[in-house]
């Protein structure tokens, strides 16, 4: 049988910190937490949430991964986290597309798309 | 009310040949393709998928996010994911930790986790 999928998990400066920016992004909670490690899912039993750990180097580049975030109501949802910490990014998205690409604290980019079905 | 997770975002050399080999290792399907995206999904109404898009640049240093993987045997799994096209790797994890790195054929690192609860 193929693998599922597990979580996601992110390279931080600070695990604690940056796992609290993704927990109030998507209404998770922190579910463990260690000085090696930061879970964030919705409730102890709903994974994939999302796994936070320390390591000693900053961000350099574009990421080849990013998350792609479903609001309810993109602008008002971008303002909400750019309230929390993100920042807008120029990735040369250019004027014309539907979504809006910000950075999280740690500079991880993602976007905030127009309302669709889906996500969790 | 905040953001939903909706999917995972990969730049790719191949987003067509990455796409594959990520529904091969999931047991997901190409659900949709264009020349500027490919989404990958265990059926068409499950998201989040995975989504393959162009970029002209390769990847050049270890990923800030990254997926782990949950599979029922391990090593059994590993096997099958080098058969499709994965590669094992070091990246400082020495040889005490319970999971096995390995990068998917654009050099994406992932982990395959011992088995456990959860997944997609």
């Amino acid at each position: 049988m193929p693998s599922r999928l597990y979580t996601v998990v992110v390279d931080s400066r600070d695990p604690h910190q940056l796992a609290r920016f993704w927990a109030a992004a998507l209404d998770y909670r922190v579910v463990y937490e260690a000085e090696d490690e930061v879970v964030v899912a919705r409730d102890e039993d709903t994974y994939p949430g999302m796994i936070f750990v320390p390591v000693p180097e900053s961000k350099v580049v574009k990421n080849r991964l990013h998350l792609d975030l479903n609001p309810d109501d993109r602008d008002a949802e971008v303002e909400r986290l750019v309230g929390l910490g993100a920042t807008r990014a120029d990735v040369g998205q250019g004027p014309e597309v539907t979504w809006v690409v910000l950075r999280d604290p740690e500079g991880n980019e993602f976007c905030v798309l127009r309302p669709r079905e889906g996500g969790v």
